[in-house]
């Protein structure tokens, strides 16, 4: 048994766990952060694209915003399409602010150099974390590699370990949970193709939703709405590009987007989950440990990046004045900005994809909805305003 | 048998059918207006009694809005009530338009003192109507009093005869209905009982919604969401005052309406109902005959107003000029406002009630959207665009 101590233990190293140690470092705190899986398969791993302004912000107060604002791409505006018919929704103009269309793998790359280049003590290839003591003084993390088993202990645990980590069990019976999970799944292709257009399309058709976008000017990224069911054996290539044209038809002629050779597949169940509290003793949990959201909203990591904004805060008052009430307060400060996104990712699956159990009523109504964000200014900014953050 | 022959004849004396009969009467067309029941009846019968923007101005540009402008109560904002703190949206301010608050009967009462006075020819206590012939040259409408049956044979049969008149069915097989039935009516009371504050209450508890509303300086009109299966035998008067304070509550405590002596009580489903077309051949619907809304977003009386505006505009330059093509399009042209409104009164109910299948997800994600119309300043824009019209 190797015995250590560190002011803050971190758990997981996507971009909650990544750049929570980084701002902690910036403020003279120490933490080691244990991640299960190695380094080259957090920096592959591909999830969400897109930054809102309030996340890029924080990334770049952080100092580590430079490559994004240089590589990423802006988008002042998105389209739904509906009916055939295009609605640009002009994002910028109506809020003042844009997103940023940068990899979360790319935020993780920038961040795990940076930490590696500060000497932060980020650990990869760990295996599974287990989480005691939060009730105490002194919380620990316990993990075992080539059957050495090592033991750290912190004055806090701060778990980003995702939905399936050790973070969410460890908080145990006392917390509530609130879930929706959906009758369907995204089918996610990344490409080797020029995007066709530079703005994403979000998409309601008959067939289901589907969803344009991209990641750099030679890699599209493409998504559609599949029954939970399906696997990815059902869908050869020819089936996923038609299904495509399809579902982004403009005036009943299939839209086609730009092929490429499709290097990554995956399918992905669509759920709602918030765990309350987030915290417990010394135990406080960020970014997908705490919550999930369906990817419609674009919200996913941009939650996680506001979670330890608060949480980097709250965590210097304590060690710098001994004052607990920030971190007493983090849950609620935390999911004011979660249930908001929460409602923004509800309403934007309801909208935009097509349940089976829907009436003719129901669909007309989608549409009537739909029609109403493409054609009132007001409608349009209370979804921009969501949609920037 | 008695024959007789006008240019239109019109079944229904609400407020559609005898602006319809008013509006074509300005342009010389003539008319027979058929009502089933006797004037009191109809002129006592309570419904709504809101009057958006766009239907006063029809109403005044048609030079029957003189003493709703004098009597009717004019609102710039309404308040949402829910987690038991206010929020008052300032729909004048948003929007820079208003909402008249007069009921319903008050603007058929208007109507019909104009149309008699006018020397226009309807006709009350006609009993059931029956409509034929739709698809000829010649369709017409009989009915029988005092065992003498009346027959009366037109150019055009317009349906003014609500939800359960002559006219949807006289449509036929060719309607496609689109339908939603809520789990749950309202509960109305008129009370005499000045209003304790000036304007309208939407209040979302988890008792279940409730709506403060007024008809006059002395006339309370109050709401319960109650489950479709109760009776008013249920509600003796101390448990609907009972159940008001108790949603209403501020801050965890009751807040009571003024109480007064209640003079009128009904238990009205919520239901929604659209059949399309709303025309074939000779015949053409308006208002509840075409299409239902609950009253959550104060549409139904608004609507009529609407669909008559088109139809006698349409019925005109036919009249007129012998060119059918605006009425041809008269569906389609009133379909688009009669959506957005089912869309607006859908999300209005929605939003604002309580369902019994609805988890904590839900519910949470119910308040998190209610917070957003209240502090988004476009969200609450959107929401009054649509309720001020």
């Amino acid at each position: 048994m190797i015995d250590e101590r560190t002011q803050v233990v971190i758990v997981g190293a996507g971009p909650a766990g990544l750049l929570l140690s980084h701002l902690l470092h910036q403020e003279g705190i120490g933490t080691i952060l244990v991640e299960s899986r190695d380094r080259e398969y957090v920096q592959a791993r591909v999830r969400a694209g897109v930054i809102e302004h309030g996340a890029a912000d924080i990334l770049r107060r952080a100092g580590v915003g430079e490559r994004m604002d240089r590589e990423g791409l802006v988008h002042e505006g998105i389209e739904l399409r509906f009916d055939g018919v295009g609605h640009r929704i002009p994002m910028t103009e109506l809020t003042g602010r844009h997103i940023t269309v940068y990899g979360q793998q790319e935020v993780v790359h920038d961040l795990a150099e940076r930490r590696l280049a500060d000497g932060g003590d980020v650990r990869f290839a760990c295996g599974p974390a287990a989480i005691h003591d939060i009730d105490s003084a002194e919380p620990s993390v316990t993990y075992t590699v080539d059957g050495v088993e090592h033991r750290i202990v912190a004055d806090f645990v701060v778990a980003c370990d995702g939905a399936h980590g050790a973070g969410r069990p460890a908080l145990g019976e006392a917390v509530t949970p609130f879930e929706k999970v959906y009758p369907f799944g995204w089918l996610g292709i990344l490409a080797h193709a020029a995007p066709r257009i530079h703005e994403l399309i979000y998409a309601n058709h008959a067939r289901g939703f589907a969803l344009y976008s991209m990641r750099s000017e030679s890699v599209t990224r493409l998504y559609l709405q599949v029954p939970s069911t399906d696997r990815l054996e059902d869908w050869p290539d020819d089936r996923i590009w038609e299904e495509l044209a399809l579902r982004f038809s403009l005036d009943g002629e299939p839209w086609e987007p730009t092929q490429g050779e499709i290097f990554e597949r995956s399918i992905a169940p669509l759920r709602s989950y918030v765990g309350e509290p987030m915290q417990r003793g010394r135990l406080f949990l960020a970014g997908d440990a705490a919550h999930t959201v369906p990817p419609t909203g674009a919200k996913g990591m941009n939650l996680a990046i506001r979670d330890v904004d608060l949480l980097a805060r709250a965590l210097t008052e304590q060690v710098r004045t001994g004052n607990e009430e920030a971190l007493r307060r983090y849950t609620d400060d935390a999911l004011r900005a979660v249930w908001r996104a929460e409602y923004f990712s509800w309403w934007m699956t309801t909208m935009l994809h097509r349940f089976d159990g829907d009436t003719p009523f129901d669909r007309r109504v989608q549409t009537a909805q739909l029609r109403s964000v493409a054609t009132s200014r007001a409608h349009a900014t209370a979804l921009s305003e969501n949609y920037v953050g």
